[in-house]
């Protein structure tokens, strides 16, 4: 779906003359289509001193190009296209011209969009999310370990190389995903990132529009979210607006000097998010927020150039439309200028209106996350479109709070008291809560290798008012340093490759605690999906004690007259009766209770026995 | 000016007869004002049998008797008094009569307040506040060491008992407060509490109208008030409106069933403040935090019950008025009804528009501590009219990052982004910062010891847009255990008590690092006293870097052309070069700088050098 200089050369009209034949390299978005809900496309031409020719359209009806204009670079054109309600699908031809003669014709696809494409459902509360880093979860394809023009090869021995993990390996292994209970499936980023180093993890991008072969094709990608979805599984990308890796073909030809933000000298974000908050801030400590880079292989994009805005903004349609997508996470939230998050992000709700997106803001303040929730009311009037956040508070206070010790302000206190957060946010139950994710330790080692607690962990995360999310391998308690260390957390998925002598995926050689482990979870995650307290239900949450925290899901039209969801951890090193009749709103007493772990009924009596270290879960009626 | 039953019953009219003389033992408030913004006063009338009697008052041009009501218990009565603007001051007759004849008459005072009174100046940014608890901090007068009638005498050696101080000894000294530099004094209770043990801390009044006469006298308190303004120092009282203490003379009594909350069997509070805005709260979580007792030694008023609230509010606008308060520092805040101190502050505010009352609202959550704030626009709806709160999530921050080492995400950073968090609140220039309290460990041992991180504590309190509250002692490095102790964090200050071989009044017998900590917060307090930036600039703080942090104060209108003040924090263990480029909002470069603490000049240049760990305070022309 992409243009290789070669195909696109092909398409150029052969029998032009002196000077030199004119070729695009890139034509970007390569395709897109009639009917969507707003009518401007924009595309950007890339090809040697195109900047001087003159650009028109062939006749097509309800197609208009309604200008054109140069980058500061020679080589670039900005085609506004004009693409009415009536368009009907089809090719429109672009042609270029030198002095009234056409000096190359490219055919320009108009497609029809997918049924239902606009109205397309997204994830939410009712799904958890599988989070997978594809070098490192299953090589379905070794013919793409080296591929000849990807400066980096596999290296499996070293931790920030490439590893080999591929879309082969993923679509094969799908019945897994959905077997376990996950309904959504976030890969990061699959973009080509053709760099020397650390190519692996896909947050540099060398080409927005080109899955990395050594992942293997477009074709390859929406492949998969077709295979996804017939499992019930939808397809979330890692979208990254912020950055483009310095190896993208752009940096050795800018289209414009304003394309991404210079500076006087290499400047790295200090990352002080709050300076977008903070009353007392610097502006030049905004600035350097904002506009510094990420990393020296990261170059920073300036979205306040239109130029850009509007190149992410259909970058991102393009792949939604284009691979069926079920959401996406945007990268780096908040780093890249807030009026373009703003208006892209409003502009991707205009397309699909119940569109997930879920930004990362990597903080641990309620005050600060909840500032980009579309719905917020800010100190200082912004005014975001955003609709849903990564829970990096209650994440952090989860596993603070497992970790210590419980008292009226620690333990499960801490994790009470972040959730009782929840109303700074205008739309708290469309938080994504995560146990893990591909920056931080793996939750089991968090825990301090403690299953108990790492059962507790994914209990909360899926009874709780959130969107769960779970980082691939944590099922079967995959362990790293405690310390963060990228290329060790991303370790490979047992059983992803040819000769593992460990297969998560059949069960081969795990221990029978990671066995014990993933079945709980499989468990918990297939009940979870039919169950609509959990999707949609009222929580309610008691202030903990004695070393448990017990929750509440129930239909609030109902009340006692309903069914209702109990969860009661318990971190006590003995077993303990826990009196029933502290939950007056929620137990009438002599109800009758459904283990969902155990499947075992039972009658409730004036207490409830909690065995040491446990996670209980009931379903009473 | 409180009554003593002997006191009132010589009041009362000798020549009635049978069945029994009437004795009042208490009238409540003792006297009144006219003059005052609200009309309506309520008096709480005790004396056996007093409930079945008729009241009436004499004529009095502008008062009336609008009502009167008896509680449950038939040995109270209830008369609501209109005082109209036409009032004059002098003594009113209140009668009470039985079949139609008086059998008692009470003379009620009616004042003229104060010139000025209801316009007084109060707290705020301009003030430092020095918080002494006054049994541990100079006893004045041995005499009133043992009361006849008191439960609990002096036992200096238990850190738990009483230790002598006393009013006679806080009035003693307030020149050597006044020459720290404070300018406002916060004591903590001085009500009696005449309670067998613990009686020392204040917090369970067992008469809201008296001083503990092991302090002294209504009269020396007032003494002190005026001696402190004298001195250029305001004071603030500390005022209890949720709970009294055990041996209260109501509890033998109680004027209604519902006077206080009661439970079927004891149930302490469980201090889940968090129940007040958690939207997923239970109900009855709610309540026990609102209504359960703070310990079995301190009953939970109900202000629910309109005569509760009445009395509480009355009681406190009486000290206001009579003791020339100036200003009002509440305890246990969030316990109490909150409409009833919604109702209760707002009432303050109307006699007093420009007094600030600072609530304790005890929580490191800044989405907490800013819902109680006047002017906070609340996700519940609920209006505080409270103006000012003890900081303590910025209190918390600021220790947690001087202990810490330095990150993008921890040690000096913890602070930056505690004070960024200053959007959330309505009026955040109007909280109170402190370094210490009566209920934590002290600063000098929270920070391990190290003089420099606590010069760097008290530096920041006396910079930022806060009212900075120092705890008595910690000028001289006073130390405590690092877990909460209150016995010992509230220990004598040494110089208060005849005989005491280190006095740090004087200075005698301090060490020289006590010595040098002690002259250099009276230097800051005192620069800080007369430094307009302090108490009104504008603030600006850059993210912290390379163990420093730096702050500036300025005026907004003038900025680079005028006067700045600059704070800089550096952890560093050796001396480093700060570049002063960094800051091009408040530095234009080669300005001449004084040193705040020296008193040195001089011209900034490219950098500054930094000592190691070290507080560097520039005033910059």
């Amino acid at each position: 779906m992409t243009q290789n200089p070669a195909a696109v050369a092909a398409t150029s009209v052969a029998s032009v003359q002196a000077p030199a034949p004119v070729v695009l390299d890139h034509v970007e978005p390569p395709d897109w289509w009639v009917g969507m809900a707003r009518p401007e496309l924009q595309l950007m031409l890339h090809g040697a001193g195109i900047g001087a020719l003159q650009a028109e359209i062939a006749p097509m009806p309800g197609v208009t190009l309604t200008g054109a204009r140069r980058g500061d670079s020679p080589n670039y054109l900005f085609l506004d296209l004009r693409i009415d309600a009536g368009a009907r699908p089809g090719t429109l031809t672009l042609r270029l011209k030198r002095d009234g003669q056409v000096v190359l014709e490219h055919p320009y696809p108009l497609q029809a969009r997918a049924a239902g494409s606009a109205q397309r459902e997204s994830f939410g509360p009712k799904d958890a999310i599988y989070l997978v880093v594809p070098d490192r979860f299953a090589n379905g394809d070794p013919r793409n370990d080296q591929v000849a023009g990807m400066a980096e090869g596999v290296r499996r021995d070293d931790p920030g190389g490439r590893h080999g993990g591929d879309l082969a390996g993923l679509t094969a292994h799908l019945d897994y995903i959905a077997a376990m209970g996950f309904t959504m499936l976030w890969p990061t980023p699959l973009s080509e990132n053709n760099s020397p180093k650390w190519s692996y993890h896909g947050y540099g991008a060398t080409d927005f529009y080109k899955t990395d072969p050594r992942f293997g094709s477009n074709a390859d990608y929406v492949a998969l979210s077709l295979e996804a979805r017939r499992r019930g599984i939808g397809l979330i990308q890692d979208i990254v607006l912020n950055h483009i890796g310095v190896h993208h073909w752009w940096m050795a030809d800018l289209p414009t000097t304003d394309w991404i933000n210079v500076w006087p000298q290499y400047t790295e974000t200090h990352h002080a998010r709050m300076t977008l908050q903070d009353p007392y801030a610097a502006p030049s400590d905004r600035k350097r927020f904002s506009d510094g880079w990420f990393s020296p292989g990261m170059p920073d994009l300036n979205q306040r150039q239109p130029l850009v805005a509007t190149y992410l903004t259909q970058m991102s349609l393009w792949w939604i439309e284009r691979a069926g997508l079920a959401g996406v996470r945007t990268d780096t939230y908040s780093y890249s200028d807030k009026d373009f998050l703003a208006a892209w992000s409003r502009r991707l709700k205009d397309e699909y209106p119940r569109l997930n997106i879920v930004g990362e803001e990597w903080s641990p303040h309620p005050a600060v996350v909840s500032y980009w929730q579309a719905g917020k009311v800010n100190h200082d009037g912004y005014v975001s479109s955003l609709p849903s956040l990564m829970d990096f508070p209650l994440q952090e206070a989860l596993l603070a709070g497992l970790n210590q010790a419980d008292s009226h302000d620690g333990g499960f206190t801490r994790i009470y008291e972040a959730l009782a957060h929840d109303f700074v946010y205008p739309d708290a139950g469309n938080l994504v809560l995560f146990e893990g994710n591909h920056d931080t330790p793996r939750l089991y080692s968090a825990l301090h290798e403690d299953v108990d607690l790492t059962r507790m962990a994914w209990a909360y995360l899926s009874f709780v008012r959130r969107i769960p999310q779970f980082f691939y391998g944590t099922e079967i308690l995959m362990t790293s340093p405690r310390h963060r260390d990228d290329g060790v957390v991303r370790a490979d998925f047992p059983g992803g490759w040819p000769g593992d002598t460990v297969n998560a995926f059949t069960g081969a050689g795990l221990s029978e605690r990671q066995r014990d482990a993933q079945a709980f979870l499989k468990r918990l995650l297939n009940w979870r999906k039919s169950e609509p307290l959990v999707h949609g239900g009222a929580l309610m949450q008691y202030a903990p004690m004695a070393n448990s925290y017990v929750l509440f899901r129930y239909d609030a039209a109902k009340g006692l007259r309903g069914r209702r969801l109990m969860l009661v951890l318990h971190k006590g090193r003995e077993p303990q009766e826990l009196a029933l009749d502290r939950f007056p709103e929620m137990l009438r007493g002599g109800e009758t209770a459904t283990d969902v772990i155990t499947g075992e009924r039972r009658t409730l009596g004036r207490t409830l026995t909690l065995p040491a270290k446990s996670v209980t879960v009931l379903s009473i009626e």
